[in-house]
C-alpha cells in the first residue's frame, strides 16, 4: 500500500503568522492555540481555515498475546465494548455526542463475530492477531490489507466532507503492541515503554515487560530495521486495530485533513506511519499525554506537545474528542478575534 | 461585607465515587474528568449534576501603579478593550460564544468614562486605584464596596438561572497587583511572582519586581498580617476588578455555584477569598494553568491541578472559557455514560 503525503505548502506562514499576532492580544497570549491555528491553516493552506464534519472512527481488534496474560481485563471485553459503542453507552459515545462528531465504529480483528447491526462497519482482517510473543501478530499482506481496508473508509468520508478527523482504538492487550512500536520507532526501551495499561499492578507490569522481552527476542529485530521496513514491524507487533489506525492517518493526511492522534495506541501507529512517510506529522495535532507512562516519551520523541493532559489513560478516541472545542477554539479566534488596527486598540509601548 | 460560605456536604461522596467507578472504563481512566465530577457532584449534592446557564463576567479596572512603568503596554488598553468586549472582538468573546456562555462586563474601576453602552455593566468604584508603590490602591470602604457590587451581580445572575459562573479580568498592570497578592497569600517571594505579563522584557521584569518590592517595604505587611486581615492587602495592593473578582466569587460559593477559576489575576482574587473563607476553595475549579511564571506556585501552594495548561497568559476569563467544555464532559460522562452491569461488560480480572 502505498501513500502519497505532501509536505505542507509554506507559502503563507509568514502572512499566517502576521494575522495571528495582529489580534487584540499580546504576542504568544494564546499559547497552544496559536502554534495549532498556524497548523491548520498551512494544512488548509488558507488564512482562514473552516473545520467541517469532525468524525472519531473507532477501530477494535483482539491480540493473541493476552494469552500471555498481560491485560487486567479479559479479552471478551473487547467485544463487549464494541457493542456498548453501538448502543452509545462509552465514554467516546459521550463525548463525540457532545462535540457533534460523527462516531464510526470498525471491527479491524474482533476475536468473535459480533452480532449484525448497520452501525458496524465489518473490515475484518481476521479473528483477532497471533501471539506475537510466538509468532508474527499477522502477515504482511494482513497488514497491508488492514493498511488499504481504513484508507478507503477515510476516503469515504473524505467524500462526505469531513475534513478534520480522530481515530480511536480499543482491543484489550494493545499496550503490549503500542510498547513494542513505541519501543522500536521512538527510541525508548521496553522497560519504559510498558506500563499498566487497562490498570496491571506492578507485578503484572513485570510479568508484561518479560514477555515483550521475549517477543523482542524472539525476532531480533532493532529500531534500525524497523525504521527501514516499518510494515515488518507493524505485521510483527502490530493489532488489527493499530494497522488501520496507521492507514486511515496516512489516508487523511494525504487527503490534506487534519488528524487527530488520541493517546498511547493512536501515537503507535502514528510513529509507523512516520516511518513509512516522514510528511505524515505535519498533518497531526497531539491532543493528549496519556496517563499511561511510555506515552509522554514517545511525544517527547517526537518533540510534541499535546493539547491536553488530562491524566486520561483511556483509548477510544476520549482524547481526541476532548480536543475537538480547543482545535475549534483555535480556528474561530484566528477568524472572528478583531485585530489591533480594527478594534482601535493601542500596541505594546515603544 | 460578609459571606457565609459552607463547608461541602460530604454525605454522597462515597455513592459518587461509586457511581464513577462502575462506568464501563477502567479505574481512574478518566483522570482529572473524575474528580471534576466528583466535586460538581458534591457542590450540587446530587448523583445527577446538572450545568445551567453558563456565565463569564469580565472585571474591568486600571491601576495607579502604572506610573510607574510596570506594564508593556500603555494602560488606556484597559478602556479600549472594554470597548472591544462590547463590540464583540475579543478572545473573550468568541470563546464564550463558542461555548454558549452569557458574557457580561463590569466596569469595576476603568480611569475613563466608558461611551454609554446598554451592555456595560457601570459599578465603577473609582477611576483607576492609587499608585500601589506610594500609597494604598485604595481604602478599606472603598474595597468593602467592590465586593458588595460584585457580590450583587452574582445574585442577580444566579436568579436567572446559573449555577456555573468563571470571572476574568482586563487591567493593564494587574499583573503588578497579583504578584504582590500571591506573594502574602501563598507563601511565594516576590522574586517568584512577578513575570513580564503581557510582555515585558527581562529588563522590565526586574524594574517591576524593583518597584514592587518597595510597595512591600512602604507597609512591611506580611503574611501573616495579611492572612489576619485580607481586606486590609487587597485594600493596599489590589484592583477594583480583583476586588470584585474576591467578592463575586465568595458570593457565587455562597449561593453554590460552581466557580472556575481562570489564571494568574483570578487566581490572587481567590487567595483573597480563601484567606477571607477558607471553604471557598471547594468550590472552585482551577481552569488553566498561566503561562505567567507565578501562577504555577500559586497553584502548587493550593495544590491544585488545572484542567489545561494551554500556554495562555491573556486573561479576560479565557482559560475559565475554554475548560467548559471539559466541565461539561465530566458531567455529561457521570450522567451518561453505561455501567458495567447495563451494558454487561466484564470488569477486571481477578
Amino acid at each position: 500500500m502505498q501513500f502519497r503525503v505532501s509536505p505542507l505548502d509554506a507559502t503563507l506562514q509568514t502572512q499566517l503568522q502576521a494575522k495571528i499576532d495582529q489580534k487584540t492580544k499580546p504576542l504568544g497570549a494564546l499559547g497552544l492555540l496559536e502554534t495549532t491555528a498556524l497548523k491548520i491553516g498551512l494544512i488548509q493552506n488558507t488564512l482562514c481555515p473552516q473545520l467541517q464534519r469532525p468524525l472519531i472512527a473507532v477501530f477494535a481488534g483482539d491480540h493473541g498475546v493476552t494469552e500471555e496474560n498481560v491485560s487486567a481485563f479479559p479479552s471478551e471485553v473487547t467485544a463487549q465494548m464494541v457493542v456498548n459503542f453501538l448502543n452509545g453507552g462509552a465514554a467516546i459515545n459521550v463525548f463525540a455526542r457532545q462535540h457533534g462528531a460523527a462516531l464510526k465504529i470498525v471491527d479491524a480483528g474482533v476475536k468473535v463475530s459480533l452480532p449484525g447491526d448497520d452501525r458496524l462497519i465489518n473490515r475484518k482482517i481476521a479473528a483477532g492477531t497471533e501471539n506475537f510473543m510466538r509468532r508474527p501478530a499477522m502477515n504482511v499482506a494482513q497488514c497491508n490489507m488492514a493498511l488499504e481496508k481504513s484508507a478507503e473508509l477515510v476516503s469515504e468520508w473524505h467524500a462526505t466532507g469531513s475534513n478534520i478527523i480522530g481515530f480511536g482504538d480499543m482491543g484489550i492487550g494493545n499496550t503490549s503492541s503500542a510498547a513494542m512500536l513505541i519501543a522500536l520507532f521512538a527510541d525508548v526501551s521496553l522497560a519504559d515503554a510498558v506500563g499498566p495499561g487497562a490498570g496491571l499492578s506492578q507485578e503484572g507490569v513485570d510479568h508484561k515487560l518479560t514477555v515483550l522481552r521475549k517477543a523482542q527476542q524472539r525476532t531480533g529485530m532493532t529500531p534500525r530495521a524497523a525504521g527501514e521496513s516499518p510494515l515488518s514491524a507493524l505485521a510483527e507487533y502490530g493489532g488489527y486495530e493499530i494497522a488501520m489506525i496507521c492507514g486511515a492517518m496516512l489516508r487523511a493526511a494525504e487527503l490534506g485533513m487534519v488528524v487527530l492522534v488520541d493517546g498511547f495506541i493512536a501515537t503507535s501507529a502514528l510513529l509507523c506511519g512516520q516511518a513509512m512517510h516522514s510528511n505524515l506529522r505535519d498533518y497531526a495535532v497531539f491532543t493528549h499525554r496519556s496517563a499511561e507512562p511510555g506515552h509522554a516519551l514517545a511525544l517527547s520523541y517526537l518533540r510534541c506537545e499535546p493539547l491536553l493532559d488530562l491524566k486520561m489513560r483511556l483509548g477510544e478516541g476520549t482524547g481526541a474528542a476532548m480536543a475537538l472545542p480547543i482545535i475549534y477554539s483555535a480556528v474561530a479566534f484566528l477568524n472572528e478575534m478583531s485585530s489591533f488596527a480594527d478594534a482601535e486598540v493601542s500596541g505594546k509601548k515603544g
